[in-house]
């Protein structure tokens, strides 16, 4: 059993406005040292196979079919056995 | 100037929904290794600060304040020196 976890950020080019609207409430709460904010998503999938290798096959391509937009969104995927995370 | 990365997921004991059906549609496309799904945020903040440990502290109020919800989710704060991140 391993547990993946997917990270995706849109693009640097690309607008990203629920970013921005943190930033703003950021500023407004008084934290004006933030001069940038992106919002992002992550998942964590728990993932039976047998091998780390096919775990990271299976969490890229949930990825690339499902989760990332492949126009407007980077991911990264990181496995790890699940007694790993438990411990 | 520092990056901080913001991991925000909700505690194990409270149900996700996103993450079931994204499990669901997972499995509709024959991914059924995957026996758990769950989403989450995540914040990349610039910030503008002297120390790590000044960027440390802006960011995990930002996640306290504003980002997380302190009944229903954990976060973790990771900062980086900028340089870092850009190499």
């Amino acid at each position: 059993m391993y547990h993946a976890r997917i990270l995706i950020t849109r693009r640097p080019s690309i607008l990203e406005p629920e970013g921005r609207a943190v930033k703003h409430a950021l500023a407004n709460l008084g934290y004006d040292s933030v001069k940038e904010a992106r919002m992002g998503k992550l998942a964590d999938l728990t993932i039976d196979v047998k091998t780390k290798a096919e775990a990271e096959r299976v969490a890229t391509e949930a990825a690339e079919k499902l989760l990332a937009n492949p126009v407007m969104e980077d991911f990264s995927v990181e496995v790890q056995a699940a007694e790993d995370v438990a411990a």
